[in-house]
């Protein structure tokens, strides 16, 4: 099996920078995690927030925390650092080759798809973001690793793309008419959904829009076993 | 302008697992850094150890450290707890929005190379590893972002590469050779350097292998300002 993850990620339109934050690191026990924070607001203020509670993610991932407790501990320091007074919205995604399973792990009202060969299913237990109250948990799934299967998920720039012309993004009927019987790419799919989002917004995108895509392929079990990490980022003009 | 940076790894032939480890992430300024340290040895040791470095080196720079204080904190941690018994090579190449320019903090006696309209030019002034002398310090280069410019790092298994069939990779004769007038993609680059390496070590390579390229491209400045990141990963067999 390949295991792809691909992020496409656009900031609200004339805002300096998105105020979304994605990072990927890799598990010191094997595998990989996709941290996703949604700041509160917009600009420079939920970039910084994110930027705050990502950086405490990674670094306990990286520990070798599990997702659960890092999850908890994300929200523990920004609702006692903040008062309650901040939200984000925290999805951690984890390909964990030990149990040869996908975790998400979700502080995120907004539900996640997953595209299998047998159809689309989505979450969408209630989730509650990190900040506002005591005690905040995520909503943990678990996915066995198995060929062909997609997880999506994005911040609420996507599920609420177009609401300002009164149109409604329709993720799950999008997803499900795609014609990708396992042959899609996770960068596909992710610009896919990405640029389906903008068009709502009339190219202008009303808040900031991320989307992660994980994908399970099949492989040639006989090829090197080569690791590849790509990013683009265009030159941005910086705060000062 | 339009900056990508590709990473291309492969372990080892018949370890389990690359003992280098190679991580990016956001700065809270704006930018990335990418980290590559390749620790002592190979195998579970050899990835404990660049784990251990890369995470301690990226929870530093997440929250906002400037490059030269990580690499001597890290040094100093890893100097410390084990004792000057442990090396590891260590390498931070950064995009500061702010500055306009990338940094190379390099802890690592191999040189980098800079592909330019210029042509080739390289660095290899003198720069030990961490973990084993008391107060070690990197090396440190800016580079101005222009467009046409590439980084080029790498550990020690490309550098050695065919070293047990009495080959040299010559790797300054094969980058000043590349048909890349500002036209290559960071990706190409990055898997046309590690496919030379493994052909000189006949398929099986000899030590961990990592490549790490940064590219500055030109770019249409009205398309949107998305960002990307995708990562591949072969499923390994977990250790236990």
């Amino acid at each position: 099996m390949e295991l792809e993850a691909a992020v496409a990620k656009v900031g609200k339109y004339a805002s300096p920078e998105s105020g979304d934050t994605v990072e990927l690191i890799e598990r010191p026990s094997g595998g990989f995690s996709i941290v996703m924070v949604d700041g509160q607001g917009s600009g420079r203020g939920a970039k910084t927030l994110s930027n705050l509670v990502t950086a405490r993610a990674v670094a306990m991932l990286k520990d070798g925390a599990r997702d659960g407790a890092v999850a908890r501990a994300v929200h523990d320091y920004l609702y006692g650092y903040r008062s309650g007074q901040v939200s984000a919205t925290l999805n951690i995604i984890s390909v964990d080759f030990q149990a040869r399973a996908i975790l998400m792990s979700r502080n995120n009202p907004l539900p996640y798809y997953v595209l299998s060969p047998e159809g689309l299913t989505w979450a969408r237990e209630s989730s509650a973001p990190i900040g506002l109250y005591p005690q905040t948990k995520p909503v943990i799934t678990q996915h066995d690793l198995r060929e062909n299967l997609y997880l999506i998920a994005f911040t609420d720039g996507i599920a609420s793309a177009g609401s300002r012309y009164g149109r409604d993004p329709d993720l799950a009927n999008f997803l499900a008419a795609l014609p990708c019987d396992g042959t899609c790419r996770a960068q596909d799919l992710a610009d896919m959904i990405l640029m389906r989002a903008m068009e709502l917004d009339e190219g202008r995108p009303n808040d900031d829009m991320s989307v992660v895509v994980l994908a399970v392929l099949p492989r040639q079990e006989d090829a090197p076993k080569i690791r590849r990490l790509l990013v683009s980022f265009p030159m941005e003009r910086p705060y000062r």
